[in-house]
């Protein structure tokens, strides 16, 4: 891990908060991106710079600029999917691909950059009825899952089930249950190119969830896994001429 | 996979029945095995030839000859782990490395087989009140998924829950959830040398669960799965000549 | 599995051979495709209804007909990634995605099919000098490497070298080495929402590979483990009401 | 990470020394593990303290206050694996399931400690004719690969081939090639319960494959990776009542 400040970005479509939903409002009235961002700056203090950006900035915030000097991005979207450039999803891309860490964040599973880097739908079970949700840790030995409460006790939010339609994870850190009984892999981890990819479930717009301390915890223990720790590299194809090493 | 009928064995410790603990007389008058068996017959058919055994039999009706033409063995185990024979542990052992499958079922994860092939404590979380079991599958191309319901609904069954001590599985096909709140990985596969490996924790000797017919399905399909379908192999050191290939 | 006969289809862009590649027509003069889809059928005998289609088929021979009726398809492609219409892509990727089976084989690797169902740019390092490639099974169980020599001797073939860039594979069964002394992952698998994805690299439309008794092997293999066994069904977002059971 | 000093121990059985091999003298004068240690000195400086042990030290230098002040453990061994006590095993695979790290060098791969952490027989092929071995990076986002060359060059060194009889490996870093066309997994990643394990073959008494930079590298890498960073727990078996939680 490099000693300076972790550069990290958090990313939100800020739509719930500009069109004016009242419970979002109440939990998040500087808007969820805000709250996430506070919560890494408490954890890490002078150890992250910590910078917000939204789908309403220019190039939605993620100029090639911006990109270069981000270290991890965390991703929250729900009702703006579609809204997102093209673009702008292949820069994203392409950054990750070449070292650039990222959390997709609830119902970011939806999201153009998450589907791009799974290669499936991530359809899954969905019912909003402020439940209470467990998260168990099954990866007691992860870095994500240091200093974890065994399991973190979110008293409301949605309910997320299985069967959820991604790859089979790198490493599956956290499981939840709900009290309908349905079951989800809420903390999953993934490699792509030279990029580390962090999905977190538990969080939600109509639900205070980003302000539980274990939840922001559980952001800052990813955001340093999944961080760039090495020089940006895109692979692409590469002739091998024989006698390739002459030593 | 052999066209011959599959040569299942169903292995019991056998001691609550032989104790005489009333609620597994109840549910297993003639044995866990029995059912089990049973069970298997019932899906097979013509298409395996079902056997049992138990520890109070002869090397506990697993000599080697027995062994030696059994494709995939069931283990069911509680009360007397440290009874079985270390000089038998390490025959099956050696069996599953060369290719005979292992089905190890509920209160097996702490049998000398099985911590010996997983190299853990094996150790988890327990309560035994009789509660519901829904277990859902979280690998719905698997063959051990094949037709089961998402979720099987279990009435009544003692809680197994995380953190279970098991390596990170090869597969995980079935996440169960209880009444409590918690979860286990409740379906889980390993290769060991030639040998397939299914974990399946349902089934208890306090409740009926092995009558449940999606249990019996899943336990068919995971002898199918694991059964042996080539050649016994023991893996030794080899040394490999220069010119190994002179073509 | 099914009893009824695997429904396979062998896609070959066809186009060094219809523009007339001489090293290619040399070895393959019906095209690489017949003569895969002749190793098949060798293999499988009435086991398997084995088809051809290429790029200049109308919808590239790959209509929603076609793909419904298609239990596992095979993709070799090289010069022509660019000419694949995305819907077309796009409906392959969807009946992968439903629990059609698909083989990419070689330099498919680029294919817009292979790069979407891993999300990453899955290059390599290559060297076209002919030299020999052996090939060593690292999962002597799995289905693919049943009856496989350890290693395959191909005496003349293209080098690929790592890295390559993918996920990590769900299963790695060979990995090839070649006389620069470079490695590669040669033969892994994926899952992806119901459809099994198997990626092997041997075969050059300027070498005779195809025609080698063991890769035929492999391919008939990888075709048996990838092909669909259960219906098709199309994972989408589902609301799951409280008493989801009422029992 | 925590900031103290990492308290790594190298372990060598000393019995091609003190049986006076002469090859292993010409490299290795003062042991094996002296080289090793020295490396991971000049490597980590004041961060971290680094000390020996040998088979011939009282319990083999491994009392469980030695291993109670150890984050991590470095394992070679060759000769003498059946003289290592069985209690010290026991100790040694306790402390690793509690969290302690462990390396196992080279033909350490049939000692007692590894096969009983991966639960099988950990063949393989080998040849000691002191060919060139090429060590590719597969996983290049590794905290072990960071700064690691691809590939890593070392002019002689004992083959070691697949098949490698060990569980498919959490994550595979480096995979080798040999003169003679072999192929080894030859860096691989487990975690056994809180313990992290990292395998790397590289390494003999015949060569003086310890003082290349590069392997000393891997195994700063892999040492730092390993090494425990939080505090040891054992599992064991937990009741866990119903009403756990009232909150």
């Amino acid at each position: 891990m490099t000693a300076s400040p972790l550069r990290i970005l958090v990313w939100n479509e800020n739509i719930h908060e500009t069109r004016g939903d009242q419970k979002t409002l109440t939990h998040y009235p500087a808007g969820i991106h805000t709250t996430i961002a506070e919560g890494l700056r408490r954890h890490f203090g002078a150890g992250a710079d910590v910078s917000t950006a939204t789908l309403q900035d220019a190039e939605h915030g993620l100029s090639q600029e911006v990109l270069d000097r981000t270290d991890v991005l965390l991703w929250w979207a729900h009702a703006g999917h579609d809204q997102v450039e093209d673009a702008v999803v292949d820069r994203v891309h392409q950054a990750v691909l070449s070292g650039m860490g990222i959390l997709v964040l609830h119902s970011g599973h939806y999201s153009k950059i998450f589907t791009r880097l799974m290669g499936t739908t991530c359809s899954l079970k969905w019912r909003n009825d402020g439940e209470r949700e467990l998260v168990w840790t099954v990866a007691p030995r992860h870095p994500i899952a240091e200093g974890v409460p065994h399991p973190i006790h979110i008293a409301q939010q949605e309910m997320y089930g299985e069967y959820f339609d991604i790859p089979a994870p790198d490493e599956t850190v956290f499981l939840s249950t709900f009290e309908g009984g349905e079951v989800f892999r809420s903390g999953v981890t993934y490699t792509r190119g030279l990029g580390r990819v962090f999905y977190f479930s538990p969080g939600d717009q109509d639900f205070p969830v980003y302000h539980h301390p274990d939840v922001q915890r559980v952001l800052a223990n990813g955001a340093r896994w999944a961080a760039a720790d090495r020089e940006r590299h895109a692979f692409t194809a590469e002739y091998h001429s024989t006698g390739w090493f002459a030593q």
